[in-house]
């Protein structure tokens, strides 16, 4: 805590589950007057004896402060838990995950409020609030403005990325980052299942795998390019045709190691498609057209 | 070339597609004698100008030198090619990618024809051949004494990695690392088509992504912690159960985007299956398990 904690902007933070309580410790040490709320009050007890301020219910913790966060499970428990609270000259920090959709109508919702509203999408875990150098963040998006004033006290529990005034572009982003890791994770899991039923320790096998994912994930910056400038052709080393030529070679070892083939399956008839109809010459990229509708 | 190529094993090279002759180069420049042969043979006339020895034919070609390596398209193309060649007291090394079987079947009949067999799987492109700083490299599986015997010359294109007698091994992992990279490919290519329709430039997107993956990456190291104890509550973050129950988000996203969910949904599906038979504590690791037969 800093010796004037009454120079730090004051906070109210509805919700205290794993992550909001992670958010509301690193507030306190900086030394933000931090006013709390959550459902089940009794969250809130360990907080208070760190210096919280508890409230009697929700609409006294908003009452609290001019700066709002709110941090729950989903974004119609946040409906539920403002109902009938008065929002009017507030600024409400939604960091709960919801969709761009839900992120859009809330920011209307609150404008109807009379509040000013930003929307955030967190890339960090609760272990990693708090701790610079584990490298988590969160997504901003609306008025920048408004982020502006607030980014200081924002960029307390973990770093912050402004992604725009479109509030639905911190969700998006958040989903798009993990929708990809979800990807990764498929293919890992599918890539440890193949060794399953051989004499190989999968601790060995890791630093391979994680190195090679990691070299890998640099492709992202010519698929990039490649979207930008329309030609997918740009950069090539690997194209479509010899790509598609080599897909039967990894169906054939998920058969022989007893492997299922459903998580590499759809992207491989994608491939298939994409060469279909497009240049053999093209790298993988193409396949994003496929997938929009 | 160094002042005294006759100090250095003669190679002789099957095969001068793209990659063998990226082979092939780095083979005379570090002033190996090198024998080459290709089924067109017009693909020989620039390495024979830069040095190599060009064959009559397959069987003259192998009877040059103790050492054979082979980078053809496919098994079948080795078979096809070596059909009648006399392999007796040779070392082939077959760097053309197959599946496990197809290695240590080939393993098997180089035994029959009196031949001591190790075989490869390239982990890079033509490009990174030759260009240490790349990162290439090839995977070796087969009698561990062979391996030593070659490993210098073998390491002059790209470096080396033994992974066991097993003649399939080298493949197995070739393809794990591959597999894994495509389910990667998967999402990042989800996660582009989940922009495509807003005011975001990729080019911007990318870095966001690229980190957000090679981070991510590193999770395979408790994942495969996870896998050798069998206990899958180990070091989890995010549980099966706090996982499962965001995917609605991604799939509602995908939709609210216009992108189809058909890269994302085998995934969840199978992250739903192992919750509704499993611990909701667990990390994602049990997925492992439904994919094996
Ligand atoms: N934990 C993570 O790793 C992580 C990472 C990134 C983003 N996030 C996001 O952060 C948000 C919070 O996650 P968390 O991990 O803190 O979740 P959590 O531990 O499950 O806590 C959920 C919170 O939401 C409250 N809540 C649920 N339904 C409510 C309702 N109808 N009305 C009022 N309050 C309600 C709960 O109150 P009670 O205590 O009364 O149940 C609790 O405070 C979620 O949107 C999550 O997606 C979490
Ligand atoms: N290129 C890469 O990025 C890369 C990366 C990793 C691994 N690899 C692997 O390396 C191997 C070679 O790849 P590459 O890129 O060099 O392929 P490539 O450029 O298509 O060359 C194929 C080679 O195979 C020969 N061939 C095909 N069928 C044959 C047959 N029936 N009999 C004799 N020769 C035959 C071709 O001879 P002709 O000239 O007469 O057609 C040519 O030399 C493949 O197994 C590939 O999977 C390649």
């Amino acid at each position: 805590m800093t010796a004037n904690a009454s120079s730090k902007t004051p906070v109210t933070l509805l919700g205290l589950g794993a992550m909001g309580t992670a958010l509301a410790r690193t507030w306190l040490a900086a030394g933000h007057p931090l006013t709390v709320w959550n459902r089940t009050p009794a969250r809130a007890d360990a907080l208070v004896g760190e210096g919280a301020k508890a409230s009697g219910g929700v609409a006294e913790a908003v009452a609290a402060s001019t700066l709002v966060v709110v941090c729950l499970l989903d974004d119609a428990s946040v409906g539920e838990a403002l109902v009938g609270v008065d929002l009017d000259g507030k600024d409400l920090v939604n960091l709960t995950t919801t969709t761009p959709a839900q992120a859009r109508a809330r920011a209307e919702w609150a404008a109807e409020r009379g509040a000013r509203y930003l929307d955030g999408g967190i890339m960090a875990v609760p272990p990693m609030v708090g701790v610079p150098e584990a490298g988590g963040y969160v997504f901003y998006s609306g008025a920048a403005g408004l982020f502006e004033e607030h980014r200081e006290t924002l960029a307390v529990p973990v770093g912050t990325r402004y992604v725009g005034a479109d509030a639905g572009h911190a969700a998006l982003h958040d989903v798009a980052l993990l929708s990809g890791m979800y990807g990764m994770f498929a293919g890992v899991h599918h890539a440890f299942a193949l060794l399953r039923k051989e004499d190989i320790d999968p601790v060995g096998f890791a630093p391979l795998l994680a190195d090679w994912l990691a070299a890998m994930a640099q492709g992202v910056h010519l698929t990039a390019d490649q979207l930008r400038s329309g030609d997918y052709t740009k950069g090539v080393v690997s194209s479509l045709g010899m790509q598609v030529a080599g897909t039967p070679t990894f169906l054939a070892t998920a058969e022989q190691q007893g492997v299922s083939t459903e998580l590499l399956r759809p992207y491989f008839d994608l491939m298939a498609r994409r060469l279909a109809e497009a240049d053999g010459d093209e790298d993988l990229t193409g396949v994003v057209e496929l997938l929009v509708r």
